[in-house]
């Protein structure tokens, strides 16, 4: 694995999202035929950064970002993988969720981008089962508190130990003072349809639940005798790898690491580079085109693996949005760029779509979905610029309709002869790649109109220009030559002179008209509410319940209801 | 109008919501046939609080509470009305929104109920054009800024003069560092579908837009020469109307002010009493059902008026509720006791449901709804104890399943006489008093098993004892007379014992599986985030946008995006 290539002292601070199963610390996952296990065993002083211990198997970060490469391994790499446990490697505790200390310690900005990350992780766990087919099924040996049952509840199937200890609760509210803020509460009710009144009860209760009330209270849907916690889980784990379409004999392909250079204001990878503008707290993607015409059989796609570009430039920008999320906050806004040959992306999407069925094929456009999901829920302002040379095509247009603001440069640039700016529509614009809310992008921007969205369809494969791109409505603005340096950079530089804090919140009302869903649910009712929560000197002060957590002084509380 | 009969000198700081148009000082209500005029013409000085003055026509929470009973009256007391102009009264401004040195002067709590009523309101404007058929039609002259654009989005339709000065924006962003969270940036995608690209752009530009783009990015729906405004908007609702419903000779009814005493500890009204508990920060509600069998037939209904007990019984809750709500922000437990005969009460839902097509019977359930709705978005935990003489039934028994937690005695009380506690439901638990969401209260409590709604009909009008009732889902506990002290004494006073945020939180999270609505993702997407940023030091600080504005300094902003 290449370690990032910084130059100065900074690149140890570095947020690594980037790890392979031989270098986990924490997670443990072995696979036996069509059954994988991943064992939960965190080591307490193997910390993402200094002045805690994750004890009694709680996490930070480190630990989740190991458990996304996990569940993304299992999806390229485990293929043939139909049912997957979640276990505890400790002998008293399943989990006790993210690490209190670490929690007290941390920014606001990075307790929220920690809840973030681990709330796209366990929305990837259900993606999985719901698309891949990987069923996952939690057994619980000992407590499941917090962030521990959380974990859970994005499981399949909970199977809990009847052993007259261990149980599982959020005691988040009457200890801490937050929610359970990692989806808890919204899966409780949502996805496990457990009554409002009594979720109300068992959110307030420390010791949390055990026995037959758990499985009454639909908060288990299992319990045994501990010495059959095993074999439970693996019956059931069976029985569900039995109704998956998982082909048994296939065979994976290697997530090698990245090729990724990080330098002090630039980002390099195969297909996609980032400038960095810190004057203007901008970031610039470039994103690179197939280089040559992409293949085109499901056995052409197996043999290049990682090197088939689709695959690449999700790797590549799913691991360019962790980091600048991490590691680069001060950069408020994200500007897409693209080149290449638009025939080539053309012909990329249409590999895609000719061998949908491939279950490679199949995890490619899921995971190409689930990168430009964490676009629309970064915290990030997004512009697009289509100019001449470009390639928005397909999969890449759909960064363009989920930018905050498109320009398109309309006509020629003085002294080039370069076509026309132009963008395609592909079949991938119309449902394999949707926002959480359950809309493609195109479906949002004719929200106005949505029986035009079908008519659409007569326009996939052909170039638009610019006048034509905006009367249909797919760009915002389509400046030309004369205008077009000016309106980009006085948009990036107003961009800078807002809030980010309004812009955050501005941004998280926009880009979701419409139906909303349990995901997105869990990243504004749920997440919106805890960030406040996590700015209140309830919970955040000084004198505030997780400051003050196991310090033995007892929070004080500003009685007042808001 | 009785003024409140508060012994001690509190009474002269409580926010008093009762008033009539006779005391309006900043709204003027004219009726002409079947078209009512509101109009906006606020008095600078007539502020609720010290310390900033009412200029440009900007609101404060005083100004709100007109236009609410202005709604409130249109629909009881002119039921012909069958469209309202909404207009302002000053000649180059239509309203500049909620006032800044008003909002930067307001505490948290102050704030965040300030934005609560004003959605409900404007939510209410648009229950009167959709049940009432009431429509409204917003006629803009000069600047219609923030909250002012905000009001006018609440309207059906929006004509804007277009005499080159005249505008609509939402310049809280830029401006103020905050959102549009009156419904602005929900409306702009949701209800006025505004693309989420030209809605980013319209929300950054302080001066906002006018014109012909105004009319092409849907923000208004006409723009019209100064000179034709009023006969634009006179046109307009004359066509609206005459698509209304509305029976034109009908005669309405006085909403007389309430009989209701104030004492430092209790509320009394004719139906309802609230007594504090100041320990516990818990009131609770006695509501007293109808004293006799209520009149079954339309005529009886009118001339009953506001003595009609679902009336008299939604107008003291009404106004109990947003008093308890901005004036005793300590009190942070609702418990909802009911005292009566349950034949009565199911006898009110029978005249409601035998009625429905009678404009004011179906006002009166409306009513009802939108009252329970304030339950639900109330920062309040709910608690309901139905007791040996209560009488839950119907649409009382909708406060039962609207609480967080109930209890049901099981059995009798010893020494007592009086039959077992009983619930009823009644055909108006199956769909008029929908929660925000869309779902009934048995819909969300039956979440888990939807297919057990419909069958529920069997159980109408038969008195359900606690086991049963438990049985059925419908409450949660059912302590018999040894535990039933203790345990809702240790209810309240754990309550009390919690984060009053983090019960916020979770009480609003909780109490809204399924579907969102317009409705609910103002109350919480949009409302939510704008809470965590009015906490923010970006805005709210002391170097915050919020209370910079108008001082000549530049806010400073923290710049890492969150």
């Amino acid at each position: 694995m290449a370690a990032p290539q910084l130059a100065d002292a900074a690149a140890a601070s570095l947020i690594e999202f980037a790890t392979e199963p031989s270098r986990y610390r924490h997670w443990k996952l072995a696979i036996d035929g069509v059954i994988a296990t991943l064992t939960l065993d965190v080591q307490e002083d193997a910390t993402l950064r200094p002045g805690y211990k994750l004890k009694l198997n709680s996490y930070d970060l480190g630990v989740d970002i190991e458990l996304y490469d996990a569940v993304q391994r299992l999806r390229f790499e485990h293929p043939q993988v139909a049912a997957v446990i979640v276990q505890s490697g400790k002998d008293r505790v399943f989990c006790s969720g993210a690490n209190i200390n670490m929690l007290g310690l941390s920014s606001h900005d990075h307790k929220v981008n920690f809840c973030k990350f681990t709330n796209e992780t366990r929305i990837g766990i259900e993606d999985s089962s719901e698309n891949s087919r990987q069923a996952f099924v939690c057994a619980i040996n000992g407590t499941a508190a917090g962030g521990g049952y959380e974990l859970a509840l994005a499981c399949d199937e909970i199977i809990l130990a009847d052993d007259g200890s261990s149980s599982v609760s959020l005691p988040e509210l009457p200890l801490l003072a937050v929610l359970p803020g990692t989806g808890g509460l919204t899966r409780l009710v949502d996805k496990r349809h457990v009554r409002h009144d009594h979720a109300d009860y068992f959110c307030t209760i420390s010791e949390g639940m055990r026995g037959k009330r758990a499985v009454d209270w639909r908060l288990v849907d299992q319990i045994v005798p501990r010495s059959k916690l095993e074999d439970a889980a693996r019956a059931r784990a069976q029985a569900l790898a039995q109704k998956s379409d998982k082909p048994k004999d296939a065979k994976g392909i290697a997530l090698s690491p990245l090729n990724r250079r990080i330098e002090s204001d630039r980002i390099a990878y195969d297909y996609l580079t980032i400038e960095l503008d810190r004057d203007n707290r901008a970031a610039t993607f470039v994103i690179q085109g197939p280089k040559e015409a992409p293949v085109q059989d499901a056995a052409a796609i197996h043999a290049q693996g990682v090197k088939f570009w689709p695959l690449a430039i999700a790797r590549e920008l799913d691991d360019a949005i962790l980091h600048l999320r991490a590691n680069e906050g001060d950069i408020g806004t994200w500007v897409f760029r693209s080149i290449g040959n638009p025939d080539f992306v053309e012909a990329a999407d249409r590999a895609l779509l000719a061998n949908a069925n491939d279950w490679l094929v199949r995890e490619i456009s899921h995971y190409l979905k689930r990168t430009l999901k964490r676009v629309d829920v970064s915290s990030r302002s997004l512009i697009a610029l289509v100019e001449q040379g470009s390639c928005f095509v397909g999969t890449l247009l759909e960064l363009v309709m989920a930018a905050d603001r498109s320009f398109m440069l309309n006509g020629a640039a003085e002294g080039s002869n370069l076509p026309a700016a132009s963008i395609r529509l592909t079949e991938m614009n119309f449902g394999r790649l949707p926002i959480g809310n359950g809309l493609t992008r195109l479906q949002r921007r004719l929200f106005a109109t949505p029986n035009k969205v079908e008519g659409m369809k007569a326009e996939i494969g052909r170039g638009i220009e610019a006048e034509e791109a905006e009367e249909l409505g797919l760009v915002t603005f389509i400046p030309d030559d004369i205008d077009w340096e000016d309106e980009i950079r006085l948009a990036i530089e107003e961009r800078a002179s807002f809030s980010p804090d309004g812009l955050t919140g501005m941004e998280a009302n926009l880009r979701f008209p419409g139906p909303e869903t349990m995901e997105t649910k869990i990243f504004a009712r749920l997440s919106a509410w805890q960030n406040w929560i996590f700015q209140r000197p309830n919970a955040a002060g000084a004198e505030g319940a997780l400051k003050l957590y196991g310090s033995g002084q007892k929070a004080k509380f500003d009685r007042r209801r808001v």
